[in-house]
């Protein structure tokens, strides 16, 4: 079969790659209906994680082709959304929400590489989750969202503790960062300000339910959340872009008592102690545990009740992969959708 | 009247001080029944704040003298504890439940420094509370506790959810690792794992409700809480130091969704994103809101329910304060008690 693969940074190919096969009787394989790059494959792609011939992929839905004998929950022909972590989904770290640090986890990304025409999910039952029947064409984008994107912003959201009534800030306006606005209406915020400067993604954020729009940065984006807030900070703030210059913008944008959700993937950032203490926050945040909120976004996406699939604005065959990779880190395109 | 003033590294005199008096309608004067050092005290006391003239104290129980025209909650004569940071308990962020953080809060420490004869307390209402009648002199030094280390230490355990059920471990056998086992307890946690070395100080762990005490640090520490927790991690880890090794010891102990509760006043800590990213653990911690739990804790102490006043080993009139420090510096004293 066909996948990408990363040679090294910039260096994106699509090659041919081993077919999948079941191995373990708690196996699936899954040809690929949609996959798409994420912010993260932006790390490598600009050299801060060394890839080398590295998989690539991580979101995805598809059609079961075959399952394992133990396999229980989807079968055959069932269509699926997985999460990006493989998952047991038995295990006490699963069982308390974790799925994302499963004892017996895997990351999709590098050691699967579902930018690909097929791919074995291990724990089948405990990292996928099955659609209520074949989706119309154009529920797939969400669908392919709530794979990582739509339910890390969810996750962010949540360990934001957004609810109604609150004031909420998202810092970065990425798909995650639109994700996790999407998210906070639905959660009931009262006031959702993204923090953005690019014209576009301000106007998707204002669909997706941003309430104000704030351009500044680093200190001078704090004090306009301050100001927006009463001088306190906001109630839930959500961090999705994983510097040290945001991680901070975030921390500091949060009143006493706040929560801080962030999910942007840590690159070089230390936090300080000091301030951390004094500003007595709530933080929390890692890789998102997709799995615990695949059943309730499959289910808000199929009623139609929310459109996350907006945040593709480019789709792309698989074999064209480099481009996708290519506008992304440009900024030219918000995210990227996969066709094999 | 006479107090404590820190002129430099070690350096503890008593001296004549001005008598505080009325400013505001909104304050009260009390007479300090019992006041003392608290392990934060050691830190400029060991030269890592430089302190300068310092007034020292900010732990205090006392009789009301006099209150301002606006005081309404307590009158002369009224038993109160009042907490280690002034709050008017009626700000947002006080309404939240941190009135560590009062918009109009004022260190009590510093500003204030109840090793003294005298103090006078801003914001009376949001900031003292009065006991349910004169106390027996045995429930004094409890009483004293939960202005700040009782306090600190229920927060601690607060902020690390600790619960029904979970299993705890508490880095640092100080005053406050010691109430936040207190707490634990209180609390229903099923397990309570005190991590010392100090035959002593595992001695008081027991009586306050650990079951199981570790003698190792570091990495070492880390192994053996995992040994206790089938290699998952502790549900609730509480952070009682302030340094690096004992935040790291903290966090790597927490199982993923877990949570830290951190009181340790962070010194040099610098904590590393990607480690925090990955370890998915809830963060949550600073200078504890003590005035949310202390009409709780005093009728804890009231009923005899709990005794956290065991806690103080030495007690001396407050001419002999130096001594005091010197013996927590030297950890001779858990914890000493200043009769003024």
């Amino acid at each position: 079969m066909r996948g990408v693969v990363m040679h090294g940074p910039g260096d994106v190919r699509v090659e041919e790659r081993e077919d999948p096969r079941i191995q373990e009787p708690t196996d699936a394989v899954i040809k690929i209906v949609a996959a798409c790059v994420c912010g993260s494959d932006l790390w490598p792609y600009r050299g801060a994680d060394a890839p080398d011939r590295q998989l690539m992929g991580h979101e995805y839905v598809g059609v079961v082709e075959e399952t394992g004998d133990e396999v229980t929950t989807v079968q055959p022909d069932d269509f699926v959304v997985g999460s990006f972590v493989i998952s047991d989904n038995t295990c006490p770290i699963c069982e308390a929400g974790y799925q994302s640090r499963c004892v017996n986890g895997i990351f999709v990304d590098s050691q699967i590489g579902t930018q690909a025409e097929y791919a074995r999910i291990p724990y089948a039952d405990g990292t996928l989750v099955a659609t209520p029947g074949m989706p119309d064409e154009d529920l797939i984008p969400s669908l392919l969202a709530a794979s990582d994107v739509l339910g890390t912003g969810w996750f962010a959201a949540d360990a934001a503790e957004v609810g109604p009534g609150k004031t909420v800030a998202v810092v970065g306006d990425g798909a995650v960062g639109l994700m996790s606005v999407l998210a906070a209406k639905q959660m009931g915020a009262e006031k959702i300000i993204a923090m953005s400067r690019h014209e576009p993604r301000q106007q998707l954020a204002r669909e997706f339910g941003a309430t104000d729009i704030v351009t500044e940065r680093g200190d001078a984006g704090v004090a306009k959340i301050r100001e927006l807030t009463d001088g306190l900070g906001a109630h839930s703030v959500i961090e999705a872009v994983g510097t040290q210059e945001a991680m901070m913008q975030a921390i500091h944008s949060t009143r006493p008592g706040g929560h801080v959700g962030y999910v942007g993937v840590s690159h070089d950032v230390e936090l300080p102690g000091g301030e951390l203490f004094f500003g007595l926050v709530h933080l929390h945040g890692g890789p998102a545990p997709v799995r615990r909120f695949l059943p309730e976004l499959i289910q808000l996406i199929w009623d139609r009740d929310i459109n996350p699939g907006k945040v593709f604005d480019l789709t792309l065959p698989l074999d064209r992969a480099a481009e996708g990779y290519a506008a992304m880190d440009q900024r030219e395109a918000v995210k990227v959708l996969l066709t094999p």
